[in-house]
């Protein structure tokens, strides 16, 4: 079976298991309290090197980390990953863009507001310009959605998977979307396909 | 004909010209000055919306961007992507490490120090920060290639141009590399199948 190490709170966790509760895949949870470093001891860097979670564990043993190759490896063949070249390109394109240009802004001011007591005089200074950033991120994607429902192919995927996964408590951390409606009216959308897994709860 | 969108001393780029140098593919090279806005215009945003090189403009007109999306939709089918859908995922993971874990840091030191007259306060601040999470990053690559040729299947792929691309001008950066010796031994490799495709001429 497969195993899958992960931190309730997390975006990028909540991919993995928005993946696995769609194809009906079934695995073991272990939790990894990311604020009390379990994903830094020797045992865990002996399954991801880099210290993070998601990390799964296949069914040979072996491991597989960074959350957009792990559901990009779930996805293959189904309906959530494209069968068309250009459409796959399209697909990482915009799972790039969200590792780049939109996560270390969204998802980190959301955990530095959501999840630390209080911030480092480092990260005040830093605040300012990852909000901008996380604007910045988010109004590509209204730029985008204003013409298109999905991010690919007009059709939910993978791309939603990964985008949704942060934007969708981006007011965590203090991030207004009032600006973006084409945004709202997608994540709306995507949240019919979520069904029942929510990011910091298990399902 | 395709038609690449770059800045000659960009590594993001760089891995765009490797690949398609390798697979012998025609384009025709448009230079877009990142330091004098020029991806910032909005002829540029109309070709990529989150106003980046590399972008790439496909045979009918419409644009891809993303560069590890790019080398992606290039190669394949071919020798440099593999057959295998575990080796895929696996390339996937360390092209996400590049862009979420290397790339911030070893290349966005190098830019700073390379490219700009002067750092800025934040700048200085978050250098010795950067510097930190870039070695480290070299330290998972460094123990992945004390045991491996290559990041992938034990052949050069699109993973290592990936890694390389930004690791080989990583002095520039002020790093140094000298503890890594598996690091510098996969450099030596892959610069063997590189050819005389450079970061900073055109070939």
């Amino acid at each position: 079976m497969l195993t899958l190490y992960d931190f309730m709170g997390s975006g990028n966790g909540y991919k993995v298991r928005l993946v696995l509760a769609h194809l009906g895949l079934p695995y073991r949870l272990v939790e990894c309290d990311i604020l009390k470093g379990e994903t830094r001891t020797p045992e865990f860097l002996a399954r991801n090197p880099n210290g993070r979670i998601p990390t799964l564990q296949l069914e040979d043993g072996s491991h597989l980390f960074e959350s957009n190759a792990i559901i990009w490896y779930l996805a293959e063949g189904t309906v959530l990953a494209p069968a068309d070249r250009r459409a796959r390109a399209e697909t990482l394109q915009w799972m790039f863009f969200e590792q780049y240009s939109h996560e270390p802004f969204i998802a980190t001011v959301r955990f530095w507001k959501h999840f630390l007591p209080r911030l480092s005089p480092l990260q005040e200074m830093e605040l300012p310009g990852r909000m901008e950033k996380g604007y910045a991120a988010l109004g590509v994607m209204e730029h985008h959605l204003a013409r298109h429902p999905y991010f690919v192919s007009g059709t939910f995927g993978l791309a939603d998977i990964a985008l949704y996964a942060y934007t969708h408590v981006a007011g965590e951390g203090g991030f207004n979307l009032d600006a973006f409606p084409h945004v709202n009216a997608w994540m709306a959308r995507v949240a019919g396909h979520a069904g029942d897994v929510s990011i910091d709860r298990r399902n």
